[in-house]
């Protein structure tokens, strides 16, 4: 996700300020700017996610757990319901209510898993995260700002900018599909659309301003 | 998420250019491109994430159902597994896995929620959420660019910028802390803080880019 988002909005932004006649040199700055705070944006909130959910899960255990010491009926019974959503009957689910009454500990996992559908956090993630998505925005962002690093022409700068962007767009895309089990062609084409549109917009964001 | 994102990178990029010296026009052409690329590829790409998951369930569960009726005592199995996990024994869960195999079609909801920890993926959430995920961050943008419309002298503009988006960013930050049951105080400040070092990022790479 981070390197897609990488790709295209420095590649956009940079296309965009192209087509307002703007020099290599500054399309170079406010893309490079643009990498740095999208990074650091970008991961760093990805980081806050993570640990806002692992805040959640802790905050949802402790009341869970709190009802099953001061309320152990009411949670019993939202084990059949539970059950009963399947389609088994109470003297099918009976034993298991009472199974995981006898053993509190496994009985607040289950109710965490099956009742709230959460999974326990892995404490590690929310750092690796935060470092993957900034990382593949750093990645992704210095593609399509290579040219103009080159070449001093923006107009010049911003055909092989378009080139290789839309290249490694297709190419990210295949792996992506790949990789999640979606159809790789598939996965390419919408990736590079998805690039298309937004430096399409920018560009013609940027035209409209420079026209003012 | 896509707010903050909004807030920060165009505020971040437009503090970079106006360190660079750009004037305001520039620097609006700039913030302005980047909105909307970044609102298209957030959005789309978000979309796109959204559907990829939609189409994984329907994979997984075209896969578990064809298991349910090719090698039903493995996927039996496997209920056992699941029930073991949370310490109960055969003769207790024994009557649950009978009932799940008289009904094939709650037994596969069963699968998927419990071996698989998939929820069925609501259709109408893609396109609500590319479309909550482009507009937070268009009006988010649009927060830190308006001084640059108003006030010709970015470096002017841009010290009225800073006060404007720190502004929102607590104030944003203290809301999704209050809808998420975070501390809001902490959110708002670690979000604001978030807004700060990306645009320090920004306004740093600016600066040395343009002292090559």
């Amino acid at each position: 996700m981070g390197v897609s988002d990488g790709l295209t909005v420095p590649f956009a932004l940079a296309a965009g300020l192209s087509g307002a006649s703007a020099p290599s040199s500054l399309v170079l700055t406010a893309g490079l700017a643009e990498v740095a705070a999208g990074a650091i944006s970008m991961g760093l909130g990805g980081y806050l996610a993570t640990q806002s959910e692992a805040d959640h899960y802790k905050r949802e255990m402790k009341r869970e757990q709190e009802e099953i010491i001061t309320v152990p009926d009411t949670e019993a019974a939202e084990i059949g319901e539970i059950m009963s959503q399947y389609g088994l009957e109470p003297h099918v689910y009976g034993p298991v209510i009472d199974g995981l009454r006898r053993n509190p500990q496994a009985w607040l996992d289950f109710m965490m898993r099956f009742e709230l559908g959460l999974e326990k956090p892995d404490p590690k993630r929310a750092l690796q995260s935060a470092f993957t998505i900034a990382l593949s925005y750093v990645i992704g962002g210095l593609v399509p700002l290579l040219p103009y690093m080159f070449i001093s022409t923006a107009q010049n700068a911003m055909l092989t900018s378009v080139g290789v962007t839309l290249a490694a767009l297709l190419f990210f895309g295949y792996i992506k599909g790949r990789f999640t089990g979606n159809r790789p062609f598939i996965s390419a084409v919408q990736t590079a659309i998805i690039g298309a549109l937004a430096s399409a917009a920018a560009y013609g964001m940027a035209k409209a301003v420079q026209a003012r």
